[in-house]
């Protein structure tokens, strides 16, 4: 029986190397794992992401932005995840809705409930669990400093950081079974070891 | 006070020449008017809706294709509908967010209420009037074959312009108030004549 299970968490928050370890460690307990972030190489998300992303595209408004969210993750969920479930596997997807929540919904202050509404489809396919990686702004902005790998979204004012981590907050109050909020403040070993277990659990149950 | 009037209809509906022969009118009575469909030249809009009929793109879900004309819909409203209105003129737009609700809510069987849920941002820019054209799909396809202008659409089964037409029956039902239904199957001219009489008293009211 398969799992749907997404990460969650602001920039910095380590979620991208807790996933690959958690992705390993499955494998090696026997699971079938598929390891994904929208849009997933799906060649139609990524038509889609292209017209998010096009420096050009300046006038897009906040709406018409949510919506092609929306778009793309419907095709990555029909021609990914959902089959994937069906085969049995446990699908990890790196950000999903609640991201859209709490970047668009409530950052950017389109209303966490109307960017549910233009999720309306998505709500058929909540995911099992959601961990939320809990980093302070402060902390996972120097992080990310001492990568040196600043992009745009970094580059924003640690206000908006703040405002993500709120929402994020926020959506851990409002899905209290669904999201599990994980210090991620410790060391990635001990993190991924606390989200490995409480998948194991979540397996077993 | 600019007005914002949306025409819908099937095939062969008339409904563009109607509109070719309102706008003239209107302008020569003194009004100012914008007359544009979607995706109506805005650039961001043109690219969202090149996604949706690129031949290539089969995968593509019905649920996808609602939210990308949901969000090729945002962007046309606030760059050329909003604006215009915002200047007090007059509005009219071939086609809206009915033609959603009847294409792909009702024939396509994605249930109006879901698309309605994905037009939610567009549920602040409802139409102050609408005409339905009201032509049965015989007498519509009918006229259509005689222009030998046959396009994909026109090419599929009656019994899916049957639906499309129940859809804007349903829609009818649903919205008394703003959609006002106008018998389609006389001369255009006294179609014309009809709608002008309406739009004036509306306006005048």
């Amino acid at each position: 029986m398969g799992a749907f299970i997404t990460f969650e968490g602001g920039e910095g928050s380590g979620k991208t190397t807790i996933i690959r370890k958690i992705v390993a460690s499955l494998e090696e307990l026997g699971y079938s794992v598929v390891s994904t972030r929208e849009p997933g190489g799906i060649d139609i998300a990524e038509q889609i992401r292209d017209i998010i992303l096009k420096k050009e595209n300046t006038k897009m408004t906040k709406e018409t932005e949510a919506l092609l969210y929306a778009a793309s993750r419907m095709q990555h969920l029909s021609e990914r995840v959902i089959p994937a479930l069906n085969e049995g596997k446990i699908v990890i997807c790196d950000r999903y809705l609640d991201s859209s929540l709490a970047y668009q919904g409530y950052a950017r202050g389109l209303g966490i409930e109307n960017v549910l509404q233009a999720n309306h489809f998505a709500l058929d396919h909540l995911p099992d669990l959601t961990f939320f990686i809990d980093v302070t702004p402060e902390v996972g902005l120097k992080r990310i400093e001492r990568r040196n790998e600043l992009n745009r979204l970094d580059l924003e004012k640690l206000d908006f950081h703040h405002k993500v981590y709120e929402g994020y907050l926020k959506l851990c109050e409002l899905y209290p079974k669904r999201i599990i909020k994980i210090n991620g403040e410790r060391s990635i070993d001990a993190v991924y070891k606390d989200v490995l277990d409480k998948i194991l659990a979540y397996l077993k149950r």
